[in-house]
């Protein structure tokens, strides 16, 4: 059972009567801001770097931009009657301090940032970046490892190198994250992966370490519900982490992103599958590659900023009911 | 049976053989332009006001932008092999006098404007504008109503009050029609509403009152047959006004609108139910929320204007072999 | 001699060194936030509104485009040399309350929210918002005045009515304040006038009432020297307000805004002019109608953002060499 | 001495004290649009039509987005305070009928449509389309003619072929016109030509002919005043035509045309040197090459706008103090 | 069985280890450019030109800019694992010469350089260009027909004239191509007609012919195996050609056409139907109707140049396991 | 006197006449591409990567734009009637290989990319990438240098670190040159310069280098004919190098680039200073910071390509008249 702080009334969105959605200095959600931790269940955050990408960039504007859309993000879940920010305290804990040319700097940042957030039994849900920041965020959460892993993304990411012999690109975090223990490769699973992929061999590594894999083709043949009910058998209740890269939706529902695939999810069928992992025991997660200024009317930031709210809510549904503990 | 007007040459959009689609003035479906109701059986309209809107704005350009993008607008009806413009007289009887700045003299306007057309025996079929605009248009037409009501939202659009006190904005305008018995409660079906909501409250007056409502759920679970037969076990025979709100749609068919809602219809299936809607009497019909401003590409409007077009179909549809009576 | 608070050394930008510019929360110049007025002397704040616009809305969304590009914002002024953040405590402090469907409210609360700060000695800048905003500001400068104006704008905003009847629009502000007896018309100027319009009755108020005018023509004949002497001679060293709206550039410099006029400033030429007035005793100023949705490339807020800190540090050089009073 | 037809009432634009500038269909400055010749003095149509284009597409889409920008014209002009719709009646007379996979076709039409409104004693004022078009309309005014020229543009376009052997493109209406006795060489004047080019021997054909030219370079090294003393000293008081190809115009101010080319007018520059011919002997004119698909914030099609309105101020003027005639 | 000439090395991507995929001059696939035909098999050329296009233009601008998109192809095929530059010699073999204002000019060289490539035994896969390029493509491939054919679209492009007289738009070229001998009816089909039309007529000359069509209407009702099925059961192993016109696509998949209509397939619905075409005998195959200029963040450059990998890949699958032959 | 290889044939834009502009393979210049240096003089190339960037990225991809915009790019240069083509051989040599997530192997990469042309005696004119790319370019021409240099920009990229100490980003690269002599400072001047500052500090390097600058306030107060005799006396006749930040441009002008200052150069003024640079001992040159995916209209692409024609002017100006020597 989670433990649960005192519920404090100031950590809840603006109010949209007296000021309108588009109003105020645009933080997650309109939640307050603060850099203290004490008080937080779930601190949501901005990882304003895309260093790691390989192709176009951009995704370093992903945490202002779904901040802004975040502001369109309701109070009551409407499958499951949940008040997110009713429950627990949850705030916007702004931006991990990044190095726009510096890698190792930045990850090594980012590592020290999520440890300290899992110090202060503070839960992580960020907004990145490009996805090679899932990596040090699992390093930072070492300690409640290794996790089960679900992974909606067009690609793979778990190739060894990337030009010639770079470990660490946006290509590669699930597989050193798989190297260094953080996740349990067959509590891990990959959804939305594309049928046009570099080699045979990208799928090698999955297949060696009893990763499932559920492709475009997979899931469109199966159905939702098969979908749902394999995420489920394979992370069963282990402690879980979702990544989400918004390229596993397609272009026409997210195109600022820099990696872009077409034949991919709908957001009404990402939306279904998440929402299928209700009870699920997810204790971090993040969004990554939505890249604003490939985007068009801000529709990926929208679709981002939902699939935030959804990623929230997973996170705090396992403290329904649950009585606080300070 | 429905009375026809002497059918007049003239009243045709503009020969494609001669002036491509894309020259001369754009008015609706490329029809000729008259403020002479006498003539006419059905009149499309245009309202360029978003003083309704409290979130983003712009659907006062939207008459403008669907009049340009419905000249793509063909003159047969695939599916019933229907040729609206060789049945009865139609035309673009320009724009209500609407004031930027001035709700309740533009909602005023609106009434009157409608009241005028149905004395002339005129049909309105209208292009918001924000959606508070229904709510004066079914007052304009209170002579044929109550009317039984078919609306297409992303949205309940049934609040009571926005902004703390505010009665009249576009978040409300049907629970003021049910209040001022223009619509019949039991007769009204809502079609797309999302999931993700401020409230449960929100549902229940629309349950205390009856109303009807298909979610994007219901729609995904139990297809489009079952929908449309819903609607007309609904509606029934009784005279029926459509109100379709674009933002039913996704935002990747729609994203020219002020309030996207990710996880909507494709334009595909909004089509589809609409055309199986055809022998429903409907006499009165709106299309609104186009924000052009937003839209990219004229995505935005070029469904609008196929939607408008299916709206037309059906309420021309009645006329079909009916003897003209002047 | 102005009041000059305790310099606080937390009133500063964030350290870009540690997050780059596009990095974090975005608030005005990367400023902190607050709502606690007692330690400082100037407030930046938004007003989210555009109920007083007749033509295309969007400057409603102008406060949050105007805090993204102000992170482009720099510490040192490079004319004067003058570090306005370390010389003076300045903070975001957030929008005020306003309704997009009620424009007494609107004005009413902006009047308040205005008055406030005066009351706690803080200076206002305010991001617009449409035109009409500066009317309730002055209102609530009241104390201060009245007060000489100079007013940047491609049209005259000196209107009686628009709209038939209405007193209160984007196009009538500054003849409500002249009534009002809250600005001095012979110490009003307005620059940037363009010489398409109405009627010559239009300028017929402002010459009646001595309150002087620089057209394009006037500007481009006579040259910056002159304008800069001629404001000088007009304003003197009076408690001077600055209202600046951005479509006194020319449309290729500024195109997000509702009421373009081609033939207009260049951004340099406005730099330059705002910089001939340091050492006027400038107390409070505003820059309005950026309208983020017709904007291309975010260069009219990048625009609007520079002007921004040119009018800070109009506003904060009376406080240079000043002691500080508490 | 012009003759000048009863002046009508109903020729006046849109009240927009009851209709918003954006509202209702838009005719070219909210004019009423007319098919009957007989009442008008002046007819301004759209020519749909890039055929004659060799680089990129669009112009096609210029009358209709050129009528959308119009709205914003105003009813008086500031300079010389004429109120161009009180004077003489003008409407917009809609498109010449075009076909867009042939060119002769299409040429012919232009002249026809070009005579037919001579013949009826009405002066043209059109929207294009390329610049090709100008040839067929000046062949449809050769009753008038030979004329003297006043051509804006980047370009000569006055090669002999274009692609091998094409002897009408957009590049070379002006040589056509000149072989044909249209326009009288040593009258034309060339406004506004870039320094890169093709050849030397572009330039050959214009000064074996007596075509006078001023390069951006002489503009921008002798001033406005000298260019508008130039441009009256070659065209004396005779008949002539107005020819303004928008790319004439910076990029910055107008990128919405086929072929940009950087280092041109500001709109400011432009539009002062059509108020220096004021009292010029104007008797039709046109402005092409607007392409809005090109376009950014629909700011060269407000551009254009502009200048049509000092085009038909021109035209308008000599009417002014006239009695009429019918 | 298809003569195979030696796999040459050279004839591969550019390797994207040490150039990144959006590096170098952007040829198709990233692949040699050669204008040497004797060592290939498979040349993909662009043909950029629009001249049969009656309304929105910009497919001229087509080649480039699915030349860039198509920089992200990969190397392997997912589904059936070949590797496609491994088999046959392919290269970028640049755009055929056309002539922007003379529609017959065009056509001829169009025709010419299809022959051309097939008397080097090269099969062409082109680019367009608007849909009247592929009547050319098939006069110049008539030795090797008449053909099969598999034409996706929304629209039926078998009028018999366009614009009263025009025998040769893009709504024609497949009526020209049957009265010519060029494709053998009962063995064409046509995928994914919507269902607006001008009139039934149009269909009429597909029934008389036995042309099979299968409308949006039959491909959601019936699914996609059964359409794979009927499209093979057409055209057999007889030698056939794909025509792809990118506004099969829903306008949300692929804005950036000249006549868009809702209603359309998704990508993924596209990508699976080619795919279930592996084994058919295709010899030649295009892409049309992209018009980048009404594109959005480059969406439907990206679906196109994947759709254009998917027609190679069943271009060079009769390759698979042959002996070359020189 | 500079050495000219023998002028051969082949090395010309491709024939307009046949192709058009917008056809074809986008090479610079539309020049052939060749990967053989031994008959060249200059060559220009790409540096697609922006790995030293500190605000937006995008900069990756301004050689593939520029060389699409340079399709607009004419043979003859109009002021001095040179034909740059047919003077020397002048071709596309591709893209510099570059890593975008190695900083270092990146510079490496393009250091003995550059050192490799000069040893084959051909000199480079480069498109960037951001404007880190210099230093390793400056490195690479170690053996023609010290070398004078002109640089325009809005910043002075003289910084000794950023990001607290980072020694390499595109805020440092002329300091890092100037502390290596590969320039010679008292020879170097910086033309563009904006008012608003980090810090004065800034300016402390130059100052003390006696590095010459003419910030924007001086060249506007100055005029151009005075800021091109300062560059001229700066320079002398010493080789040279010139390097373009697109950022020393106004954003209206220049909208699409990382750091955009507001209040620059228009692209008129900037090409009347490098015509006035004609004569000097132009040995290479660098166009950077031209980031198309924050552009608009592509119309920061084309003033940069317009700009590179000038660069590439002046680096060929010096063989006019010149013997060849193999």
């Amino acid at each position: 059972m989670r433990a649960k702080k005192q519920k404090l009334e100031h950590y809840s969105p603006v109010d949209s009567d007296y000021f309108p959605r588009y109003a105020g200095i645009p933080t997650f959600m309109r939640l307050p801001s603060t850099f203290e931790y004490n008080e937080l269940n779930i601190g949501i955050l901005g990882i304003p770097w895309d260093g790691g990408v390989t192709e176009r960039a951009g995704a370093r504007h992903g945490p202002r931009s779904v901040r802004e859309a975040s502001s369109f993000n309701r109070n009551e879940h409407g499958t499951t009657g949940v008040r997110v920010f009713d429950i627990v305290n949850i705030a916007d804990i702004g931006d991990v301090p990044t190095n726009p040319v510096n890698r190792n700097a930045t990850l090594e940042s980012i590592k020290n940032f999520t440890k300290n957030l899992l110090d202060h039994n503070v839960f992580p849900l960020s907004v990145g970046g490009d996805h090679l920041v899932t990596f040090p965020i699992l390093q930072g959460m070492q300690e409640k490892g290794p996790l089960a892993l679900v992974h909606f993304d067009a690609h793979t990411d778990t190739w060894d190198v990337d030009f010639a012999d770079e470990k660490l690109t946006h290509g590669t975090p699930f597989r050193r994250a798989v190297e260094n223990q953080l996740i349990i490769p067959d509590k891990m699973i990959q959804i939305g992966l594309r049928e046009l992929i570099h080699s045979k061999n990208d799928l090698k590594f999955c297949r060696e370490n009893n990763i499932s894999i559920l492709t475009m083709e997979d899931i469109k043949t199966n159905g939702l519900k098969q979908v749902i009910e394999k995420i489920k058998s394979v992370i069963g209740d282990h402690n879980t982490y979702i990544s989400f890269d918004i390229d596993v939706l397609d272009p026409a529902f997210a195109p600022g992103t820099g990696t872009p695939e077409v034949g991919g999810l709908t957001t009404h069928e990402a939306l279904l599958i998440l929402r299928g992992l209700v009870g699920c025991n997810i204790i971090g997660s993040d969004l990554v590659e939505v890249a604003p200024n490939l985007d068009i009317s801000n529709i990926t930031s929208l679709a981002g900023a939902t699939i935030l709210y959804e990623l929230l809510h997973l996170m705090v549904y396992p403290f329904v009911n649950n009585a606080f503990h300070t």
